[in-house]
């Protein structure tokens, strides 16, 4: 089975990014091949000043071999081999109204015979903006109750609980869903799992494409520049000291290049900077808490 | 003698400000008082877009109570009350040609009587020059040999494997020295560590002076900048990723906004981005490793 998962996420790459590059308009995807020196590797596609993203990347990879010690002490893990695959994506923006999403579906099996599939998709507005939001959640809740009633609300507490600042205590965007060590049980089957997992995927594209729609054209200012490498400084502390999947990344000698993708082109840090509580940028950090309900939001 | 040393670390911070703000010659620092909820507190001085220094901040706390458990794991202390004061300093210069510092000077003393000091200066040039790392380098030998011959050797190779970025393979810039867990014992007793802690304090604002004066004057490009902001992108993984101090602080609950003044105004990320090896940066890039003698190079 896992010839087919890793088969139909380079289908994916490959989909994401055509699709990616038709809502760009300039833009074109470079591909860069990696070996992993313990077992696999994989392709990393780069986007860089687009016409709408200017710094965006959609990776595919695909590894095995023994498990790293690093993986077995901090996400314990049994020895022996494992093989991964997976497509992670972040895509930052140049608009500030366009927000930054991020992908990822990932399947793991070991040699014990456990498999498992994780993965989800958040969003970080620079400016949240209840529609949008609304919006996101909402394509996101009916795709998991196709699946499963309790889908919804337990990952997207996942995803509230782990895209969380601690250090700032704010969350990094308006969250969305994630999950992981989803494997077969009484309820589901390891099939309908990753048919949950493909429609996942397949739900990136027609989101973000929406949502770039929407914005791109936005008019924005200086100051809105500013304050988007702002948040793109936050979104870079998150990634670097919290993530879990960078974190491992780091750690276990990943392809430095690929993992780093994530981060933003340009940041910013500015002492305590706050915002006017009335102003939008205000309003957004009003937003950037857990617990929201954005189905009925606005 | 710990409010000797507090007052110490206290008028270190004034005289080093005052002068900054002097060779700066047009930023003033500005200063916020805090309070930890657990005992003590801390003044931060934050000086923005100076004559010379575009970000940079000049830290004193003084805090003290129950050691938190973060540190009973992480860094193997035992359980008891803690006092810990000391001064950080990190400036982020405009000029490309002006390096980064940073100097931290720190006192710890235990419920059991135990007390040690911690601390050190390193440098990170954007550019490397042969001559600016031979003086920073001479200079603190001499301090260190006033003190104890052993010294430079040791706090040289421990300034190098502390700072050195794993993922990137690179050192964060041409090191110095770094010192932690310094106590009394049959070669020094605690004043005359004291006495060298003082001097390393001292030595702080006549060194990154002569380095201001030598390169502040130098013309730099705007792709100079460019590769200022890849450099500050640089410093920004090693702070998030790997600084102990860095993590320590956010783990336990530190403040913020003092913490993390160590980050740069603005840093940018550009994927596998590689400079031409004959070119000033991909010279730079050489420099960036462990055990380079920078005593008799060039």
């Amino acid at each position: 089975m896992k010839e087919e998962i890793s088969n139909w996420f380079k289908a994916l790459q490959d989909g994401i990014c055509a699709g990616l590059e038709d809502s760009d308009g300039k833009g074109i995807f470079r591909q860069d091949h990696w070996d992993r020196p313990g077992g696999g590797g994989g392709r990393s596609r780069i986007i860089s000043n687009g016409g709408v993203i200017e710094k965006g990347g959609v990776n595919f990879s695909e590894v095995s071999g023994r498990v790293p010690q690093a993986l077995i002490d901090s996400m314990k893990i049994a020895s022996g081999d494992f093989y991964a695959t997976g497509v992670s994506i972040v895509i930052h923006p140049i608009n500030p109204w366009v927000p930054i999403i991020h992908m990822n579906v990932r399947y793991f099996e070991m040699s014990d015979g456990t498999s498992w599939f994780g993965g989800g998709m958040d969003l970080t507005p620079h400016y949240v903006q209840a529609s949008d939001a609304r919006f996101f959640h909402h394509t996101l809740s009916t795709l998991c109750n196709r699946h499963n009633p309790a889908y919804y609300p337990r990952f997207k507490k996942w995803a509230d609980d782990y895209f969380f600042i601690t250090h700032r205590k704010e969350t990094r965007g308006i969250g969305g869903i994630f999950f992981d060590h989803l494997s077969q049980g009484p309820q589901s089957s390891k099939d309908q799992i990753w048919h949950f997992v493909q429609d996942v995927g397949n739900a990136f594209l027609p989101i973000y494409t929406e949502l770039i729609n929407r914005n791109k054209n936005q008019k924005f200012t200086d100051q809105q520049k500013e304050w988007q490498y702002l948040r793109r400084g936050r979104y870079t502390e998150f990634n670097l000291v919290l993530d879990k999947g960078t974190k491992f990344g780091l750690e276990t000698d990943g392809r430095t290049e690929s993992i780093l993708m994530s981060l933003p082109p340009q940041a910013r840090w500015e002492y305590n900077h706050q915002p006017d509580a009335q102003s939008l940028e205000g309003q957004t950090l009003t937003f950037l808490q857990k617990d929201i309900n954005w189905l009925d939001n606005a």
